[in-house]
């Protein structure tokens, strides 16, 4: 796998479901949000980023829900960052079904990046944007 | 309020924030979902349809997060159907701060109906069309 | 009903059920959670403690569970304050379901008040005890 | 660590926390049953039974809050069967912050037998008894 894309993994269990038995939908946020802590743990430059006062804002998640997760499914969760704009990057996730591959969800979350202290959000150019840049997959996770 | 948005109110307590002291991008879900039970309940030729078989199974969500909202806040949901494809249909739900009025974050919801008995997704057409059309608002719900 | 008891109220949506159709045993903490801001709320006194720099810590939470509750459930958490120990509190909560007054659950929670800028754990003694005391409930909520 | 134990770790990440920047104390119920999935996973033969019909249902969880986790912490989930009384048996729970070994909660789990088929809950007796005596841990997990 592109050393660009973090994987996480989790087992569903019955506090994730709803009364349909599925993953509630609410909850794949939880499991999105896990995959970008593994992914920020993973790039240590980007951590370092976090460390020094800069903080990732959301601003948008759109998310395709595919199929459902069932009790005792073991998922995936692949994160890459999926481009730069201006003032704000996109982090694309992709949610498997180990067992057979196949696509549970997908999801753009878009975000800012705050300077913490003066609480603004920061113009993506400069050494910030090659730090990012070196980590953005042009290719989605999860579609090769 | 035009009758075909359905209001619901909620407080943000220290469970619904995380670790920013800002609620959790997650939870906004649970919070549209709360939305959308106040909505079926209120629309009674809906939640019939509901009663008789058919099941709202979300495709996609797209939330704009605008503001955070914090610990105190009182915050309400709007919710109306937006719009009707021909298998799908979007419900457009807005959350505000009820304090100042200003706008959280807002999302769309596209949702098949699935006919719990055959497992599959209903085309959005003759009578079931006609149920569906009385509620949707043009204008989306929280820009007036 | 005793002006020393807060009462919420809450009805069951689909996110709070796992999948045995019944509302997780996890979420019940929330609802108490839920319950305790309700009560701070309401007893301006005790509220003004935390505004002055104590905070509540939970040291141990005691909860039966004596009925399932299902969607469409409403709820009602009855939050009173049971006694007072040298250096901890108790916090009595019930939750009833309101159609039929049936007990779904009952919990102690028991916590320190913790003196923020020390970050120890406050005696409760001498004025403080005498504020609490005023709320002290000796037949335990929801049992009249 | 003894064969009757199953260990499961987690992460802390940001939606467990709550406004405090610690772990709310409703999430470490979600931590609890992620605990108990596991064992039920790796005690064959109880996880039989309920493939069989049974469903643990609880009757009563007690949990004492030791350390506040936080942001970042690895911890791990200790999971054993402590005691059988006529209709309930008791799971002991605790979880320690595996930096230090530090406790950070434990709890007891109280739960009865339901067959699901007759919704009654089954006395813990005969052949049943035995299968669950086998797994009960006299000294209380993690306290070697």
């Amino acid at each position: 796998m592109d050393q660009r894309i973090a994987r996480s993994t989790l087992r569903v269990r019955g506090f994730h479901l709803d009364g349909y038995q599925h993953v509630n939908n609410a909850r794949y946020l939880e499991f999105l949000e896990e995959g970008r802590w593994a992914y920020f743990e993973k790039q240590f430059d980007l951590a370092k980023l976090f460390n020094e006062g800069l903080a990732a804002v959301a601003v948008n998640l759109n998310i395709n829900y595919r199929r459902a997760a069932v009790m005792h499914d073991e998922l995936e969760i692949l994160t890459s960052l999926s481009s730069l704009n201006h003032r704000s990057a996109v982090i694309h996730q992709v949610i498997n079904r180990i067992a057979d591959g196949k696509r549970i969800a997908d999801a753009d979350f878009t975000f800012v990046l705050l300077d913490t202290r003066s609480g603004r959000a920061m113009a993506i150019d400069g050494e910030l944007r090659e730090t990012l840049q070196r980590h953005v997959l042009d290719a989605p996770a999860g579609t090769e």
